[in-house]
Formats: C-alpha cells, structure tokens, sequence
C-alpha cells in the first residue's frame, strides 16, 4: 500500500512544481518524497496535467532524455492574459496620473507583486523555448517585472546600473543615447554575464529604445545573444529594434486635459 | 454527485491558494469553481491544511469572521529556513568575492530568483500578524527581495530614491547620514504612502543603519508605523535601530587575505 493517498501526493506535487516554475524535477524526486513507485508518480503527473490544462492554471509536461522529468510552466487561459491587461490599462487611464511634462505615474504598477507576477508570467510565456540564461534589465523601475520573468523563466536576473559601484567589481561601461536624447552611462558587473550565453531584455518603458539599444550593445560587448526585449509600455509609435519585441501596454502621446491613450497590445492573448 | 474529484479540487485548490500567499479567499470563491458544497470545500480545506503542515511546505488557515475564508501561508520547516540559509552563507564565502575596499560582491544573490524568494518567504514570516500595510525599500540592490517578501505578505511595495524623478510626482525629500558619514537625500513618492498605515523596512544590507534610520524617519513624515526592518546581511557588531530588526547573516569586517567571517543569525530556524 502506498505511505501517502493520491489526493495528497497531488497537493504536494502541485506545491513544489509551482513554487518553482520551469525547473525540471525527476520522477524519483517525487518517489523518494512518497515512497511511491515510478508508475504510480506518473499516473498523478498525467492526472496534474489534466487537471491544470481544464482549469487553465498552466501547463505540467513531461521532458525526455538525460536531464528529463516534469516541469510546470505558468500559462494564462486564451483570454486571461488580455482581460488581465485590461484591467492594468483602465487603472493606467485614471487622470490622476498625468504628471507635469506629459509623464505619467504608474510606479505603483510596477511594484505591485501580484501585477508584476502576471506581466512577467505573460513576459515568460513568449520565451520559453529561446533558451534564455538570464533576464537582463537597467536599473531601477523595471527591476520587479524583470524579476518575475526571471523566475517564471527560472533564470537568474541581471541588473545593469548608471554607474560603477564598488560592490560590483570591475565592469564593463558603455555610453548610450537615451530618449531624452542625453548621452547616459550604463554599467554591467563583469562576473554577472557568462560569455556567449542567451539573455531576454526586460523594461518598465520604451520611448526611443535609447535604453533598450544601449542594453543590445553592451550585451555585444559581453558576446551575448538576446533572445527578446520585453517592456511593460511602449509608446506609440513604437521604435524597431529586433524582432522578437514585445510591449504589453502601447500608449499614445499624453497631452494634459485630453483623455490618456493606452491599450493592450495585440499579441497578448 | 460532485463535477470534479477530490484529487483534482486539491490540486487546483493548491496551485491557486500558493499562487497567491496571505490572500483570504473564500470558501464560496472555491465551490463555485468546482461547483460543489460548502461541507465538499471544507473538507477538502482540512485534507490540504494537514498535508501541507505533514510535508512542512506551509500553513493553510482558515479565517473567521466577516472577511473570512481561507490563505496559504509560506512557512518553511522546522531547520528547513537555517539549512537554506547555511547554503547561501556558504556562497558568501568564496574569496573570490571580496573586492578591494573591504566589499563583498553579492549582487548574484540578491537578484537570484529563488533565493530572494526564500529569504523574502522567511521575513515575511516574521510578520505575518503585524498588520504591514507595505514592503518599503531604498534602491536600488534591496528591491528584488523587498519585492519577494511584499508578494508573500500580500501587500504592495514601495521604492524610496535617492533623488526624486519627474515621473514619481510630488515628492518629500529628507536628508540623512549613510553609513559612509556622507549626507545623502532620499526621496518618495506623495501618493506612493497612505497617512496612518503600517510599513515593513527591507533592504540588502546595515552597516551603521544610517540609511535604514533615514527611512524611518522618512516613515514619520507620513505618519507611517513601522512593524520592524530586515536586512538580508548586517556587519556585526550591529547597529541598533528598534525591537523588531531581523537580519538573516551576520558578518564580520572583511579583510583582504583572511576568510570571510559570514554566519545565520539565531533567529532563523
């Protein structure tokens, strides 16, 4: 007889998978956990697939070969992810929150934890196959979205910074032009990027890309591909800079006294 | 007969209330979704809450009262929180980590998905019945762990600047001393803060706690209570700033050529 019932195994497992989404856990990980047989873990994976695929919750698969197992990545149900914007764009079209100059205050947004899990789980889903090793962003309000993709994508975050600190050793400096159209310095660790690996750009806001582009090419200092470059909103008309860019929010030129402009991008399903 | 099996519910009922830690759901929200009863929901409540607490993988609560319900709440295992942070403090220790000045680079730590998420998991644990309002942070290094502790409180955070930006709005700038003896100035956000609410400090690291004391002080501009401060290190001996002040490492002051001293405080269990 088995040490633990089905229902428990299932609510253990659906804990420790989605605690840490994309990590591959083996079979015999959940075995030993239960002292439960291969066959019998495998029946439960396949229930817990079903189960979060009716539901909508994400997606529990199976991966072969060597470093195989199960894994649980976060997708939001056709529909869920858009009605989830929807609702972060009519808090955005509060009037309250054109600021002198045309800007607008979205700082609370950006780090409400439950808001920027969503974006980054959203975020995630777009790159999960482009073999991403790190979430790369520019200091400062980008930082929680970027690390919710992180963790949605399982990867490490990368934070560049304005300057070179002491607390992070040598490192690479770069001059870039913002989109005010000043010349700015970005700053990137030397032992926070691995030679020749994959990175996923993600930012709270592009303009003029000045930003985006001076993280493309201090990442060509570092020979790192970049896989995508991911910003909660982009004004329209929005710069080209690659091809795999995404903005979940695309707003247009705040003009004080006018209603704000601000819809959710067409690929968000 | 019931629409879903028990297997099934739990599993849903898990990944939602994980999902989600400190959030009061309730029990209608979860018969709808399975279109079962009350005593159906309950039941299944109690089989979760005792399998959790058996694999140590938290705690669910049911809540009295008018705003009743149920939450999940992160709580690592007796010895489970000291050996994840043994781990941690082990990588602390690589030589190769120090730099000249005396510093320790540990920017990889803290902007690591996981580990911010464990450490944050285990102050928030230290307060869940503080009634915190908001996690507040000064940037920019403390963020991604300030953001894992407000996720797991359930409540917003909040990132004080060191100088106050167009796009923040109106703003109250103070001045106060670092711990380096120099005047700094940090700036929040007017509508960032509601008068009368109860804050939590998060941040990277105490030295003298100068900076920590400027959010304090910060917090009494807006009338704010403070429940306690966390730091993921201090340099020992500690600087004393309030009763509830909980840093998960101590260090000892760096010197170039001698082993790094790091060790987890006492009261991480």
């Amino acid at each position: 007889m088995d040490k633990f019932k089905r229902n428990e195994r299932l609510a253990v497992m659906t804990q420790v998978l989605t605690a840490a989404p994309n990590k591959i856990f083996t079979l015999s990980h959940f075995c030993e956990m239960f002292g439960a047989a291969k066959s019998t873990v495998s029946e439960d994976t396949a229930i817990l697939a079903a189960t979060m695929r009716q539901f909508g919750l994400g997606t529990v698969e199976t991966v072969t070969g060597a470093a195989g197992g199960m894994r649980y990545r976060p997708m939001a149900q056709e529909g869920e992810g858009r009605r989830f914007m929807e609702e972060i764009c009519e808090m955005m079209r509060a009037p309250s929150r054109v600021l002198p100059g045309g800007y607008l205050y979205f700082s609370d947004i950006l780090s409400d934890p439950v808001l920027v899990s969503g974006m980054g789980k959203l975020f995630a889903s777009q790159f999960y196959d482009a073999g991403v090793d790190f979430v790369l962003t520019m200091e400062t309000k980008g930082i929680p979205v970027a690390l919710m993709t992180a963790e949605a994508l399982h990867v490490p975050l990368t934070i560049a910074r304005h300057s070179s600190k002491v607390y992070e050793g040598s490192a690479v400096n770069i001059n870039y032009v913002s989109g005010k159209g000043v010349i700015e310095t970005m700053s990137l660790s030397r032992r926070a990027v691995k030679e020749g690996s994959t990175a996923l750009i993600v930012d709270d806001f592009m303009r003029g890309g000045g930003t985006a582009r001076g993280m493309l090419s201090m990442l060509s200092e570092f020979n790192v591909h970049c896989a995508g470059a991911c910003f909660v909103m982009a004004l329209e008309p929005s710069a080209h800079l690659m091809e795999n860019q995404k903005a979940l929010m695309l707003l247009d030129e705040v003009r004080p006294g006018e209603p704000i402009q601000v819809r959710v991008a067409d690929w968000v399903k």
